[in-house]
């Protein structure tokens, strides 16, 4: 049934434009600004950390593809959209500068991160610049004439998408410092900080394509719902997930005492939650990482959390219909937005 | 010659409507953001570090006072500049946080700081939510019915100035591991750090009040000159300025080993540069600060700031007067750039 040759089809289409954007906006500098940018190129994945060019793993740039695929769902032109798209990429990029500092992350995508190499000022204002930059790059839209009126209105959601992320990774880092979180409290946190710049895609490259605001809203829909179903995927990968594939421990979310969705649920469980929680209090070896695992078994957290995806899933394709009508089988978003949710790494 | 009057009166006319946009961006929110929200509103100085308000020590706002006095001085109404008034100041405030993370800063008008009170990833967060407001408060310009391609441009400026923001910071980072700076390389640092963003609060005001680009170039270079000229006050004030009335220690900059501009010229000069780099490789106490000051008084450091000091203000007022002919001498601009110069703390 899935088909991403669509998909596919459109990524080979429209990625090298991306990248040449971002490029143009990201792009190294002469001195005494060289360094400052090689930060930025080398989390982008294009330097390495003497700042000589290279080819590094870069993400995904699912987020990107959703503003173009949007954008030419409702019959616009994606090439129109490429400003908004880059600009979208490179928010996601300074979150993640950003993220790594507050979580003492060392090592992204195999490589050491940004504060690691240069320390956490440097990497605080490398990250700053990528978020200015993000919006620079949203100001060129005018270039491409787009009318200034649907500029100013897709700078104003680029805004607000910003301030969901910065309150969704506020919770975040406070929920760190409580021993249980409501299942609600924790949907909430993901919203603003997955969901929301996914949502944020589709909108913004739909106000660019022309669609009226019924469309635009339907697609937000759909972003947000298979937002919250990719972070809950990602949750049951962290837990149950095949090591050989994921490339990580097994179990690796209970070892980092991750407060994610399955966790959560087992936490408050009537029957295990008492145990896990005085569990979870220790550090989690190998030796505590099989009764955490036989709790969370005991608990069904596993088919609660696959029930919730589920839901989320049939909500964000309603959605994608209420937005496409029947062109939305046919979509690349559809090829995505399966692609994204069968995926096991 | 000095008249202050014209200045006083535009700040009490126009400050109680800028802080109340402030608060309406910034604003304290319901339960679970309280918080998040609360440290912005801390950093702001309208609560305390229990989130009950009270009444801080604030900051001049002198930046948003430029923006509405550049609009009025080209005929425009600071009413409509309001929220570009409210999104410099909050972008402002917003790189303090950051800097006193990126300096190691506890104290910062005379209250703790923000990575002090709630730990440094939070304080991160905060200080990126603070910049995505000030974005969300620029595109707030199209409610008070400025053009959609005015609001643009005035987004692009905004969103430049913020490059440059980081990138004047990147260099103050940067030279902090080096033993010299070049006087050349020190102004190119504080082109970007200071002057910048007081250039773009003339020139986006001036945008907004319907100004030709003649006009916004000559307030820009107005508000880019002062800019440098208040920050080498700000350095010799640092150096010489009496501890009576500054509130820090007499030679406050020598002690910190801060790269000011008087400490540069003499850490270079010909017959006391030698000498003086030894000293600068030491920390610096009261006995060592003795020396410090003899050879900079022998370097004719304080000469050397003062003209510069001399030839920005110069260029300055020139640039005031190409950009609004005779009414630049009744111009609370003015007055404001003469208060800013002569003060002693």
């Amino acid at each position: 049934m899935l088909d991403s040759s669509a998909f596919d089809a459109f990524a080979l289409r429209w990625l090298p434009p991306l990248e040449a954007e971002m490029r143009s906006v990201l792009g190294s500098r002469q001195t005494p600004y060289q360094p400052f940018y090689g930060m930025m190129n080398y989390h982008m994945g294009w330097l390495n950390e003497d700042f000589q060019p290279g080819n590094f793993s870069a993400g995904k740039r699912i987020r990107p593809l959703l503003v173009l695929m949007a954008c030419q769902a409702v019959g616009g032109d994606p090439e129109q959209a490429i400003p908004a798209a880059a600009s979208i990429e490179i928010l996601h990029n300074f979150s993640l500068v950003h993220d790594d500092i507050e979580d003492g992350d060392e090592v992204r995508r195999h490589r050491r991160t940004v504060w690691k190499l240069w320390g956490v000022p440097q990497a605080i204002n490398a990250g700053d610049g990528m978020f200015a930059l993000s919006f620079l790059s949203m100001t060129r839209l005018a270039e491409r004439g787009v009318d200034p009126a649907i500029v100013v209105a897709a700078l104003d959601q680029f805004s607000c998408t910003c301030v969901k992320l910065t309150e969704g990774q506020y919770l975040d880092l406070s929920f760190e410092e409580r021993l249980t979180v409501s299942v609600d409290e924790y949907i909430q946190m993901i919203s603003g900080k997955t969901a929301a710049l996914l949502a944020a895609s589709l909108s913004i490259g739909a106000l660019v394509g022309g669609a009226s605001d019924t469309v635009g809203d339907a697609l937000y829909r759909f972003g947000h719902n298979i937002g919250l179903a990719f972070q809950i995927r990602d949750d049951i990968l962290g837990i149950w997930g095949d090591p050989s594939v994921t490339g990580k421990a097994a179990g690796n979310d209970l070892l980092r005492h991750k407060k994610s969705l399955p966790a959560l649920y087992a936490l408050e469980h009537p029957e295990v939650g008492a145990q896990l929680q005085r569990l979870w209090s220790y550090t989690i070896g190998n030796k505590q990482l099989h009764l955490a695992m036989d709790l969370l078994n005991k608990s069904d957290a596993r088919t609660f959390a696959e029930e919730k995806l589920r839901i989320y899933h049939e909500e964000g394709m309603r959605a994608l219909t209420d937005a496409l009508g029947t062109q939305a089988l046919s979509s690349p978003l559809m090829g995505l937005a399966d692609g994204l949710l069968a995926r096991q790494t």
